[in-house]
């Protein structure tokens, strides 16, 4: 959910499937798009893949015949029902691949994204009779769909209860962890540290394209989506990796009632392409070039490089800065290139938002993540004529 | 939602993609199936369209690279920024092919099957600030997971209040009309018709294989599913047709909350598919065969023939009965031949449920729908090899 990000309000301006030409960012070149274009930053569509995988060619086809895979069901040996046995296979060969996360124990959820597994994460480990709702928190800054994934339905179960740091109510409480963190990058832990919590963490991002991977992490219940490592947003795959069987069992219960289980077509999806992913991934500076991490931390390196000499330049804004650490994928040391910038406003600019609406670029300001209005929270992994257009703009606020 | 219906508790016994031939049902003819396996009746998988979708071969066959559809957004024009519009198009399309309902002036919102679009409709229908929650009722015998969609995060906006032939509360209320009815077939309308109520009319089934299509219907909100009309419920596909925009846009905004959208994969193996039944239902008695409804409702009839013998024979059961009625799609008097037949245990059988179980034939109780347990759902859209599994263990029974 941390990465599962969209705009509601507002969309992305129009663009033609082929408007990413597969050429990497060549740096402050605007291709295709009007001067006076909106440029729609605020939620995080990661688009910037495309070249990737139209390099990749028929690789990653696939082909769904009319009379397959009717049925609602998957399987019928797994508590859940309806994870396709490929995508179960391949989630876990790319956390081996990737060393981010140990699999072994853990039982498997798939769901619409990891916005539905979140909230069957809430679902899944609140009390169903207990008279009060369960305090939801998480550290500021955090996700901004947070509180509403939290209080969408006034759920008597569980409610959200704000920023991590000042909670302070007794009992039994949820806390999301976001790592990296959504909206900025940095490396997280829980803050609450009480009996009773359950933590819960959000690890769309940690992937060795946004961050340094330190260890592989064996937390009680983590969440990943394909949106974020791959890039294959509109598939609305997410999993949980679940040590507790029985709150497994209860997310189980909880997709069935609502949604009776996921896409099968997007799970066989999403299974091909992360298996491609896992077998691509061990080899490194290959002239095939199909180790996506290595193509997604180039690119990233590069725009965070070029937004940091902007931001330099203009003196306007202030970039966090992320510490150089040892990357067990890459085998090197290496800083973190984050999906969003989480830029500050310098003195004298008290709304960051409306200081980018100025220039026609649509950012989510810093108080939707619970924080201050001084900060705004702008997307990395548009496409190349967005985060052109984005820099171009930025230079001319000087 | 009437339709989308499975199992959680148990799951259908073990059976290959292979395990029905192509061959219609041919009466009484067990293959495949040990004669002590357990035939689980009680969800309602609608795997019977098998051989129909074999027999089209690659028609409906889609392709999908790894390039497509990454993007979270499908449309920046429509209100429902997630669907597909070959989707909307396909939906258009068949209703206008079948005159099942009007979709003219109607906002089409995707799901990720109707389960989602139910609850979407709840949240969007229910005012978000009053103190107490909206009642949410159906007239008994209700689709059974009515109950459990309204109330699984004791939501502090809605909750279920039971039958609707009881319902005495005053104040607005929202009354699910399953028509025709899940799970005994019976056309149905509202049952409150008070001030303040909001009906939601789920017609899963008003499909010609299912009942005579007598008019186009026109209601204010209408939920449809791909998995009772053409039976690719592991695509997850609902939609809804929703007269008032706002109405359209607050579910729209549910979906957005609670998974970012609806699987891109799904929608445009559905759109492709909704299609070529749209295309083919236009043609009668074609050597072809590629006219769905033609095809399920002599499956449909055929089964329900057999299953009326058998009943007769044993002089244990009751069988509903439907009226003749004009068919305006098939301009022809027919009666309904329902998904589910809801079964009656005859005098001295308390528990119909148990009766079946005592024969490894796994039902639904009538307790579920809120009814009485000398009754059952035993589901009609299984494959070959379990239906006719079902008739010879109740032949048996004599």
């Amino acid at each position: 959910m941390g990465g599962t990000d969209q705009g509601r309000a507002t969309r992305r301006s129009p663009a033609t499937p082929n408007d990413t030409d597969g050429k990497e960012n060549g740096g402050g070149v605007t291709r295709n798009l009007p001067s006076d274009a909106v440029i729609n930053l605020d939620h995080g569509d990661p688009t910037m893949y495309e070249p990737f995988w139209r390099k990749l060619g028929d690789k990653c086809t696939i082909v769904i015949k009319g009379y397959e895979h009717l049925s609602y069901f998957s399987s019928n040996k797994n508590p859940c029902w309806f994870l396709e046995p490929k995508l179960e296979d391949s989630i876990r060969s790319l956390h081996g691949a990737v060393g981010n996360a140990e699999t072994d124990g853990y039982t498997i959820v798939v769901g619409t994204g990891s916005s539905q597994l979140l909230q069957s994460v809430l679902y899944a480990v609140s009390p169903p009779d207990q008279p009060n709702p369960m305090n939801v928190v998480s550290a500021a800054p955090y996700y901004s769909c947070y509180p509403e994934t939290a209080d969408i339905v006034r759920s008597g179960v569980y409610k959200w209860a704000g920023d991590a740091h000042g909670f302070d109510k007794d009992g039994p409480y949820i806390e999301f962890v976001t790592s990296p963190n959504n909206p900025n990058g940095v490396i997280r832990g829980p803050v609450v540290n009480r009996d009773g919590g359950i933590v819960v963490h959000d690890l769309a991002y940690y992937w060795p394209q946004y961050t340094p991977i330190t260890s592989s992490l064996d937390f009680d219940i983590m969440l990943f989506t394909a949106s974020k490592c791959t890039g294959h947003a509109g598939s609305r795959i997410g999993w949980a990796l679940v040590k507790d069987k029985d709150i497994a069992k209860r997310m189980v219960n909880f997709m069935t009632v609502t949604s009776i289980g996921v896409s099968k077509e997007s799970q066989l999806r999403v299974a091909k392409i992360l298996q491609v992913v896992a077998d691509g991934c061990k080899r490194f500076g290959s002239p095939d070039g199909d180790n996506l991490f290595e193509f997604g931390r180039n690119m990233m390196a590069k725009r965070w490089e070029i937004l940091r000499e902007t931001v330099k330049k203009t003196q306007m804004f202030t970039l966090p800065k992320y510490p150089l650490q040892h990357c067990n994928y890459f085998g090197d040391l290496t800083q973190a290139h984050p999906g969003f910038a989480w830029i500050k406003c310098n003195d004298g600019m008290e709304d960051c938002e409306e200081v980018f609406k100025g220039s026609k670029i649509l950012v989510r300001s810093g108080r939707r993540f619970g924080s201050d209005p001084g900060y705004a929270r702008v997307s990395m992994m548009s496409k190349d004529d967005e985060f052109n257009g984005f820099i171009d703009r930025l230079s001319s606020m000087i």
